[in-house]
Protein backbone atom coordinates (compact mmCIF):
# COMPACT_ATOMS: atom_id res chain seq x y z
CA UNK A 1 0.00 0.00 0.00
CA UNK A 2 1.15 3.47 -0.58
CA UNK A 3 1.72 5.34 2.57
CA UNK A 4 0.94 8.88 3.07
CA UNK A 5 2.13 11.83 5.23
CA UNK A 6 0.84 15.23 7.00
CA UNK A 7 3.59 17.14 6.50
CA UNK A 8 4.52 21.04 8.46
CA UNK A 9 5.85 24.36 8.33
CA UNK A 10 5.55 27.87 9.85
CA UNK A 11 6.37 30.73 8.73
CA UNK A 12 6.37 34.66 10.02
CA UNK A 13 4.12 36.06 7.23
CA UNK A 14 1.04 35.50 5.56
CA UNK A 15 1.78 35.92 2.28
CA UNK A 16 5.01 33.72 2.20
CA UNK A 17 2.34 30.92 4.03
CA UNK A 18 0.11 31.32 0.84
CA UNK A 19 3.08 30.97 -1.29
CA UNK A 20 4.91 27.74 0.22
CA UNK A 21 1.62 26.75 -0.40
CA UNK A 22 0.60 27.32 -3.28
CA UNK A 23 4.63 26.60 -4.66
CA UNK A 24 3.98 23.04 -3.33
CA UNK A 25 0.70 23.02 -4.12
CA UNK A 26 1.92 24.45 -8.08
CA UNK A 27 5.23 21.60 -8.19
CA UNK A 28 2.82 18.60 -7.28
CA UNK A 29 4.84 17.99 -3.96
CA UNK A 30 2.08 17.48 -2.23
CA UNK A 31 -1.94 17.02 -3.13
CA UNK A 32 -3.22 20.64 -0.98
CA UNK A 33 -2.12 23.04 1.63
CA UNK A 34 -3.56 24.40 4.35
CA UNK A 35 -2.60 27.69 5.77
CA UNK A 36 -3.52 28.16 9.24
CA UNK A 37 -2.84 31.28 11.40
CA UNK A 38 -2.24 33.68 12.98
CA UNK A 39 -0.36 32.09 15.42
CA UNK A 40 1.22 32.25 18.55
CA UNK A 41 4.94 30.60 18.16
CA UNK A 42 7.14 30.77 21.33
CA UNK A 43 10.97 29.72 21.74
CA UNK A 44 13.96 30.30 23.36
CA UNK A 45 16.06 33.57 20.94
CA UNK A 46 19.12 35.98 22.42
CA UNK A 47 18.67 34.01 25.81
CA UNK A 48 14.99 34.73 26.55
CA UNK A 49 11.80 33.11 25.94
CA UNK A 50 10.30 35.35 22.55
CA UNK A 51 6.98 34.91 21.12
CA UNK A 52 6.66 35.75 17.09
CA UNK A 53 3.15 36.10 15.05
CA UNK A 54 3.45 32.68 12.74
CA UNK A 55 1.32 30.86 10.35
CA UNK A 56 1.08 27.18 9.81
CA UNK A 57 0.72 25.51 6.58
CA UNK A 58 -0.29 21.69 6.58
CA UNK A 59 0.44 19.58 3.65
CA UNK A 60 -0.84 15.69 2.01
CA UNK A 61 0.99 13.98 0.36
CA UNK A 62 2.71 10.46 -0.23
CA UNK A 63 5.61 9.17 1.53
CA UNK A 64 7.11 8.90 -1.82
CA UNK A 65 6.87 12.50 -2.44
CA UNK A 66 7.37 13.33 1.15
CA UNK A 67 11.56 14.09 1.02
CA UNK A 68 11.05 16.28 -2.08
CA UNK A 69 8.64 17.97 -0.45
CA UNK A 70 10.99 18.93 2.28
CA UNK A 71 13.50 19.80 0.10
CA UNK A 72 11.08 22.18 -1.44
CA UNK A 73 10.48 24.01 1.48
CA UNK A 74 13.77 24.00 2.82
CA UNK A 75 14.67 25.95 -0.43
CA UNK A 76 12.08 28.13 -0.95
CA UNK A 77 11.43 29.22 2.74
CA UNK A 78 12.94 32.57 4.05
CA UNK A 79 14.11 31.22 7.39
CA UNK A 80 17.66 29.37 7.73
CA UNK A 81 16.32 26.67 9.85
CA UNK A 82 12.46 26.24 9.04
CA UNK A 83 10.32 24.01 11.20
CA UNK A 84 9.35 20.75 8.66
CA UNK A 85 8.50 17.86 10.37
CA UNK A 86 6.39 14.90 8.77
CA UNK A 87 3.83 12.74 10.45
CA UNK A 88 2.51 9.25 9.17
CA UNK A 89 -1.56 9.75 8.15
CA UNK A 90 -2.55 5.85 9.46
CA UNK A 91 -5.74 6.18 7.50
CA UNK A 92 -8.72 7.69 6.43
CA UNK A 93 -11.48 7.91 3.50
CA UNK A 94 -10.21 5.83 0.79
CA UNK A 95 -11.18 8.04 -2.03
CA UNK A 96 -9.35 10.64 -0.41
CA UNK A 97 -5.89 8.83 -0.05
CA UNK A 98 -6.34 8.12 -3.59
CA UNK A 99 -6.54 11.87 -4.50
CA UNK A 100 -3.78 12.59 -2.68
CA UNK A 101 -1.98 10.12 -4.98
CA UNK A 102 -3.16 11.03 -8.21
CA UNK A 103 -2.56 14.88 -7.66
CA UNK A 104 0.78 14.22 -6.49
CA UNK A 105 1.66 12.20 -9.35
CA UNK A 106 -0.43 13.64 -12.06
CA UNK A 107 2.09 14.45 -15.43
CA UNK A 108 1.63 17.78 -16.31
CA UNK A 109 0.96 18.56 -19.51
CA UNK A 110 3.91 19.64 -21.86
CA UNK A 111 5.01 20.77 -25.64
CA UNK A 112 6.05 17.71 -28.06
CA UNK A 113 9.58 16.88 -27.57
CA UNK B 1 -3.89 -1.20 25.40
CA UNK B 2 -6.83 0.32 23.37
CA UNK B 3 -5.42 2.74 20.73
CA UNK B 4 -6.41 6.04 19.97
CA UNK B 5 -6.79 8.09 16.73
CA UNK B 6 -7.07 11.65 15.88
CA UNK B 7 -9.50 12.34 12.66
CA UNK B 8 -9.60 15.60 10.48
CA UNK B 9 -11.55 17.01 7.46
CA UNK B 10 -12.08 20.29 6.61
CA UNK B 11 -15.55 22.02 4.74
CA UNK B 12 -16.22 24.71 3.16
CA UNK B 13 -18.37 26.77 5.52
CA UNK B 14 -18.21 27.17 9.47
CA UNK B 15 -21.50 25.88 9.94
CA UNK B 16 -20.76 22.90 8.11
CA UNK B 17 -17.60 22.27 10.34
CA UNK B 18 -19.64 22.91 13.41
CA UNK B 19 -22.47 20.24 12.37
CA UNK B 20 -19.56 17.80 11.30
CA UNK B 21 -18.24 18.31 14.91
CA UNK B 22 -21.68 18.17 16.68
CA UNK B 23 -23.52 15.18 14.54
CA UNK B 24 -19.83 13.01 15.67
CA UNK B 25 -19.79 13.84 19.16
CA UNK B 26 -23.49 13.57 19.57
CA UNK B 27 -23.06 10.03 18.37
CA UNK B 28 -20.65 8.81 20.42
CA UNK B 29 -18.29 8.12 17.10
CA UNK B 30 -15.29 10.75 18.54
CA UNK B 31 -14.78 12.24 22.45
CA UNK B 32 -14.77 15.66 20.89
CA UNK B 33 -14.22 17.78 17.91
CA UNK B 34 -12.57 20.99 17.73
CA UNK B 35 -13.40 23.33 14.52
CA UNK B 36 -10.16 25.61 13.24
CA UNK B 37 -10.43 28.24 10.81
CA UNK B 38 -11.04 29.85 8.71
CA UNK B 39 -8.01 28.20 6.83
CA UNK B 40 -6.64 28.98 3.15
CA UNK B 41 -6.77 25.56 0.95
CA UNK B 42 -4.66 25.11 -1.71
CA UNK B 43 -5.02 22.41 -4.36
CA UNK B 44 -5.31 22.13 -8.30
CA UNK B 45 -8.78 22.69 -9.54
CA UNK B 46 -9.72 23.02 -13.38
CA UNK B 47 -6.68 23.01 -14.36
CA UNK B 48 -5.22 25.61 -12.09
CA UNK B 49 -4.00 26.02 -8.52
CA UNK B 50 -6.88 27.79 -6.18
CA UNK B 51 -7.21 28.86 -3.10
CA UNK B 52 -10.81 28.14 -0.83
CA UNK B 53 -11.60 29.24 2.36
CA UNK B 54 -12.25 26.00 4.73
CA UNK B 55 -12.29 25.01 8.27
CA UNK B 56 -10.76 21.99 9.97
CA UNK B 57 -12.39 19.66 12.43
CA UNK B 58 -10.02 17.96 14.33
CA UNK B 59 -11.55 14.67 15.96
CA UNK B 60 -10.59 12.24 19.22
CA UNK B 61 -11.31 8.75 19.19
CA UNK B 62 -10.59 4.88 19.90
CA UNK B 63 -9.17 2.89 17.13
CA UNK B 64 -12.10 1.02 16.93
CA UNK B 65 -14.67 3.71 16.52
CA UNK B 66 -12.76 5.03 14.09
CA UNK B 67 -14.24 3.26 10.98
CA UNK B 68 -17.44 4.66 11.89
CA UNK B 69 -16.22 7.74 12.45
CA UNK B 70 -14.72 8.31 8.96
CA UNK B 71 -17.94 6.57 7.48
CA UNK B 72 -20.01 8.99 9.30
CA UNK B 73 -17.94 11.73 7.93
CA UNK B 74 -18.21 10.31 4.49
CA UNK B 75 -22.12 10.22 4.42
CA UNK B 76 -22.84 13.65 6.38
CA UNK B 77 -20.21 15.65 4.30
CA UNK B 78 -21.16 17.94 1.58
CA UNK B 79 -18.43 17.08 -1.04
CA UNK B 80 -18.27 14.11 -3.24
CA UNK B 81 -14.53 13.27 -1.95
CA UNK B 82 -14.05 14.84 1.81
CA UNK B 83 -10.77 15.13 3.11
CA UNK B 84 -10.91 12.67 6.26
CA UNK B 85 -7.54 11.78 7.86
CA UNK B 86 -6.03 9.38 10.40
CA UNK B 87 -2.98 9.70 12.55
CA UNK B 88 -2.56 7.94 16.06
CA UNK B 89 -1.87 8.96 19.32
CA UNK B 90 1.13 7.30 20.65
CA UNK B 91 0.44 8.57 24.57
CA UNK B 92 -0.66 11.36 26.77
CA UNK B 93 -2.72 12.31 29.99
CA UNK B 94 -3.62 8.44 30.79
CA UNK B 95 -6.72 10.41 32.40
CA UNK B 96 -7.73 12.24 29.16
CA UNK B 97 -7.48 9.00 27.07
CA UNK B 98 -9.63 6.93 29.56
CA UNK B 99 -11.89 10.01 29.36
CA UNK B 100 -11.98 9.72 25.16
CA UNK B 101 -12.35 5.95 25.42
CA UNK B 102 -15.52 6.21 28.29
CA UNK B 103 -17.47 8.92 26.20
CA UNK B 104 -17.00 6.95 23.05
CA UNK B 105 -18.87 3.96 24.35
CA UNK B 106 -21.05 5.27 27.17
CA UNK B 107 -24.62 3.76 27.12
CA UNK B 108 -27.57 6.45 25.55
CA UNK B 109 -30.04 6.09 27.85
CA UNK B 110 -33.12 5.06 26.07
CA UNK B 111 -36.83 4.29 26.99
CA UNK B 112 -37.76 0.80 27.86
CA UNK B 113 -38.58 -2.15 25.21
CA UNK C 1 18.26 7.76 16.50
CA UNK C 2 16.43 10.31 18.81
CA UNK C 3 12.61 10.40 18.16
CA UNK C 4 10.31 13.18 18.00
CA UNK C 5 7.11 14.20 19.34
CA UNK C 6 4.46 16.24 18.98
CA UNK C 7 2.27 17.28 22.03
CA UNK C 8 -1.32 19.30 21.99
CA UNK C 9 -3.08 20.43 24.55
CA UNK C 10 -6.08 22.96 24.67
CA UNK C 11 -7.64 25.13 27.54
CA UNK C 12 -10.46 28.04 27.27
CA UNK C 13 -8.43 31.23 27.64
CA UNK C 14 -5.96 32.81 25.15
CA UNK C 15 -3.44 33.97 28.14
CA UNK C 16 -3.64 30.54 29.96
CA UNK C 17 -2.73 28.92 26.19
CA UNK C 18 0.47 31.27 26.29
CA UNK C 19 1.30 30.91 29.52
CA UNK C 20 1.37 27.08 29.13
CA UNK C 21 3.06 27.42 25.98
CA UNK C 22 5.82 29.94 27.98
CA UNK C 23 6.42 27.79 30.80
CA UNK C 24 6.84 24.58 28.87
CA UNK C 25 9.86 26.45 26.59
CA UNK C 26 10.80 28.29 29.65
CA UNK C 27 11.59 24.88 31.52
CA UNK C 28 13.04 23.59 28.16
CA UNK C 29 10.31 20.50 27.90
CA UNK C 30 9.61 21.85 24.69
CA UNK C 31 11.69 23.59 21.50
CA UNK C 32 8.43 25.74 20.35
CA UNK C 33 5.30 26.20 21.32
CA UNK C 34 2.47 27.49 19.24
CA UNK C 35 -1.00 28.94 20.16
CA UNK C 36 -3.77 28.34 17.65
CA UNK C 37 -7.16 29.42 17.92
CA UNK C 38 -9.48 30.39 19.08
CA UNK C 39 -11.62 27.08 18.35
CA UNK C 40 -14.44 25.73 18.75
CA UNK C 41 -14.60 22.71 20.84
CA UNK C 42 -17.60 20.40 21.33
CA UNK C 43 -18.27 17.67 24.08
CA UNK C 44 -21.17 15.64 26.07
CA UNK C 45 -21.14 17.69 29.31
CA UNK C 46 -23.60 17.44 31.93
CA UNK C 47 -26.07 15.31 30.07
CA UNK C 48 -26.05 17.57 26.33
CA UNK C 49 -23.75 18.16 23.64
CA UNK C 50 -22.09 21.92 24.29
CA UNK C 51 -19.62 24.15 22.43
CA UNK C 52 -16.96 25.88 23.78
CA UNK C 53 -13.98 28.29 22.83
CA UNK C 54 -10.86 27.16 23.11
CA UNK C 55 -7.62 27.75 22.16
CA UNK C 56 -4.89 24.77 21.00
CA UNK C 57 -1.29 24.23 21.92
CA UNK C 58 1.22 22.47 19.61
CA UNK C 59 4.25 21.46 20.96
CA UNK C 60 7.60 20.37 19.72
CA UNK C 61 10.36 17.69 21.97
CA UNK C 62 12.09 14.58 22.18
CA UNK C 63 10.94 11.91 23.06
CA UNK C 64 12.79 11.54 26.01
CA UNK C 65 11.43 14.90 26.88
CA UNK C 66 7.87 14.04 26.35
CA UNK C 67 6.66 12.47 29.60
CA UNK C 68 8.19 15.45 31.58
CA UNK C 69 6.06 17.76 28.94
CA UNK C 70 3.01 15.49 29.59
CA UNK C 71 3.57 16.41 33.87
CA UNK C 72 3.89 19.77 33.45
CA UNK C 73 0.75 20.45 31.62
CA UNK C 74 -1.40 18.55 33.74
CA UNK C 75 0.34 20.18 36.48
CA UNK C 76 0.26 23.65 35.38
CA UNK C 77 -3.31 23.01 33.44
CA UNK C 78 -6.49 24.67 35.41
CA UNK C 79 -8.75 21.71 34.50
CA UNK C 80 -8.86 18.96 36.12
CA UNK C 81 -8.48 16.50 33.56
CA UNK C 82 -6.40 18.38 30.23
CA UNK C 83 -6.38 17.14 26.85
CA UNK C 84 -2.70 16.33 26.32
CA UNK C 85 -1.80 13.87 23.34
CA UNK C 86 1.13 12.82 21.46
CA UNK C 87 1.77 11.81 17.86
CA UNK C 88 5.29 11.25 16.63
CA UNK C 89 7.16 12.94 14.22
CA UNK C 90 8.93 10.44 11.66
CA UNK C 91 10.62 13.21 9.74
CA UNK C 92 11.60 16.21 8.68
CA UNK C 93 13.99 19.16 8.25
CA UNK C 94 17.18 17.22 10.03
CA UNK C 95 18.26 20.60 11.09
CA UNK C 96 15.25 21.61 12.63
CA UNK C 97 15.29 17.99 14.15
CA UNK C 98 18.26 18.72 15.77
CA UNK C 99 17.45 22.05 16.66
CA UNK C 100 14.31 20.59 18.72
CA UNK C 101 17.16 18.16 20.18
CA UNK C 102 19.41 21.06 21.22
CA UNK C 103 17.13 23.53 22.66
CA UNK C 104 15.32 20.79 24.81
CA UNK C 105 18.25 19.50 26.21
CA UNK C 106 20.58 22.71 26.62
CA UNK C 107 21.97 23.75 29.73
CA UNK C 108 20.89 26.38 31.99
CA UNK C 109 23.14 28.75 33.26
CA UNK C 110 23.57 28.04 37.13
CA UNK C 111 24.99 29.91 39.99
CA UNK C 112 28.18 28.04 41.19
CA UNK C 113 27.72 24.70 43.73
Amino acid sequence: MTGYQQVSTSVDARSAAVELSRSAVQARLAACGQVVGPIISTYWWDGEVQDAEEWLVLFKTTEDRAEALIEHLRAAHPYDVPEVICTSITGGNPAYLTWIQQETHRQQPRSAP
